[in-house]
């Protein structure tokens, strides 16, 4: 099918020749093309008012941001050829940067392929798809993804709120062999079990790996506290850096198993304590116990989903590092979080600097970790950098 | 000699409460607390209007940043033993970090100690001082230094033009043993040759340490080009990555000489070409020759040393970069970087990325480096981060 035209009202290909990749619906000339006959993920190409043409793309009708570019050349469209290259070129950077095949694979615009996302478990692929054109390839990505990686298992993590978004069912799907239940992954020398078909996200937060190598280098650790602790990758990195002692903070109670079960995979199963509970209530009972530790990890999920929850989601984060900064003794380090891409690197560090000032710490930055090298920025579309990681020694009095 | 007071002017003590440490003599109340009859250097106690105790500092009248706090607690003003407590708390992080005594010790700000650097060699220090207040107190700084450290040599490098903004003289100066003119420092595993008494600034660029090894990480160069050289700690890194050939540009002949040695010293010596002239002239020459490399570096000065001169140093990084990616193969790698506080994160990023869409290319940002850990941030001053290095891959076509 011969892709639909989409014409845009004057001056509005400015930030798509800057290397951008969206077009928002108030952008459209939609007396010229209107947005209203086209299918959600059909196949378009981009023009100027003027006629110029902008790029291979696709669209979706129903979504403000209402079009994506795909390509700017006109003989490579979205089909099996341009995947097949798009998905070569990301292979060939992480298989030079990692030396065992545990990585994100495929990291949406910044590799080139908007409304993917590939994270690779050695011969296991999961796929999330976010976008109604990526759905409309998904048969042709998932080709390309066999030929190119020749995996033996792929899940759909289709599992994600942001399909709503653009019109597409929730759900879970094996669409080449069957689910392992779980499998185990290797970070730097720790093993950590994992299950691709049900854990969090597609398993594993792969966008920390590199912040966790830094830890082992940055920090000392006697008493360990790992705040939202998922299956455990901070708080064992800790162990394996030194803590005689690390307490695991998670409101799951099927996480902190996997905890336990991941310290006995690791030899470290005599010095963890695991602390079920919302990690706010934890932290303040563990201040009322004048509990004192000297490396506190906040890695929380998300606070500000939306632009619109910037100001709660920005108490929280104070609230959070409040807490956790109570608990840290002086000469410590605080290691915090924030995947929130609404929380701007300055505000969020301002943020961890005012509560530093109520709980009478002096801050030393050492090291502002952002997400590892196979989570990819596209320099002129800033939404894809999104993660802070921040390594701050406390002064010693 | 009693410190003597100075006093604020209404709620202008709200930068120090939160953490900063600079006072503008337009925030002083010059009616109550005269700046006119202080010393430069002499040591101040800071109070708000209404007469909270708020630090102990220094000022110099004659600057516009008329002063700085230096402790918060009443008890211990500028002097010995507080001098010997932070050189204390910067060494013991840096020997929990470096596996070898080769980093900058004392960071200004960063490690409490405004208008301080010490960077260590060994048994060799080099200090800067860049403030009056610190040069009053130099002789406690050396004795302070001694006692913690035991150093062999120390020479002061205060040859530096900031301190004429002070009123200070400019001058290098052995307090401690003699000038070894050359010694080797050792950086994983590679051996360069560095003259402290005499090389640029204080004879090494240890902020980009830790960036120059995430290169052998990320980077697997066959011809790399390194502009603006000094003495080759880039391009040595490539070729210890593997590049068959680097090519090396500085202005000086002196660098490039010491370059030759130092690829000599790792018997890499067979790999390297030298180009001698500025930068922007030889990269044009280069283009003509139609010459091409999948590493460029470029590490140029600061080209924005004053915030006037935004508009003018940031059109020069704008014009490296583009002659920088002119020379660049699809597929290749950019490294490239800015110690221009004045140029902002984001500025820079969207400069490197218009200088991309003018050459053809697109770009992924793998890695955002910043200043190393032994030059730690204040988190309450951001004029204390500096240096941005963006790793960024040119996706191959």
């Amino acid at each position: 099918m011969k892709p639909a035209p989409l014409r845009l009202k004057k001056d509005q290909e400015r930030r798509l020749l800057a290397g951008h990749a969206w077009i928002y619906s108030n952008e459209v000339d939609t007396a010229a093309t209107p947005l209203k006959g086209l299918e959600p993920g059909q196949a378009v190409e981009v023009f100027s008012q003027r006629g110029r043409w902008l790029g291979h793309g696709y669209v979706n009708p129903h979504s403000l941001l209402c079009a994506r570019l795909l390509s700017r050349d006109r003989a490579h469209p979205l089909g099996p050829s341009l995947l097949v290259q798009r998905i070569q070129a990301a292979l060939g950077l992480r298989r030079r940067i990692y030396p065992q095949p545990f990585y994100r694979l495929v990291h949406g615009e910044g590799d080139g392929l908007p409304g993917l996302v590939v994270d690779r478990y050695g011969d296991l692929l999961a796929v999330q798809v976010t976008t109604a054109g990526m759905q409309r390839a998904l048969p042709a990505v998932i080709a390309a993804l066999e030929q190119v990686v020749r995996p033996q298992r792929i899940v759909l993590r289709n599992d994600t709120a942001v399909r709503a978004q653009e019109g597409l069912e929730q759900g879970i799907d094996w669409v080449l062999g069957e689910d392992p239940g779980e499998i185990e992954l290797t970070e730097d020398g720790l093993r950590f079990g994992v299950a691709p078909g049900s854990g969090q996200k597609t398993g594993w937060f792969f966008d920390q790996a590199d912040n966790r190598l830094a830890l082992k280098r940055l920090a000392a650790p006697r008493r360990a506290l790992d705040v939202c602790c998922y299956l455990g990758a901070w708080g064992l990195r800790a162990a394996d850096a030194g803590a005689e002692s690390v307490t695991f903070v998670d409101s799951s109670a099927a996480a902190l198993d996997q905890v336990r079960a991941n310290a006995a995979r690791n030899g470290l199963e005599q010095r963890i304590q695991c602390r079920q509970g919302d990690a706010f209530e934890t932290l303040r009972a563990l201040r009322e116990e004048e509990a004192r530790f000297d490396l506190v990890i906040l890695d929380p999920p998300a606070f500000i989903k939306r632009r619109k929850d910037e100001a709660e989601g920005t108490r929280a984060y104070q609230r959070l590092n409040r807490l956790g900064l109570a608990l840290l003794e002086p000469g410590g380090m605080l290691v915090t979080a924030s995947c929130s891409f609404h929380m701007e690197r300055n505000v969020f560090l301002h943020t961890v600097q005012g509560a530093a000032q109520r709980t009478g710490h002096t801050l030393q930055l050492l090291l502002a970790g952002t997400q590892g090298p196979d989570h990819p920025v596209h320099p002129a579309i800033v939404e894809t950098a999104y993660l802070k990681t921040f390594f701050l020694r406390s002064l010693p009095v």
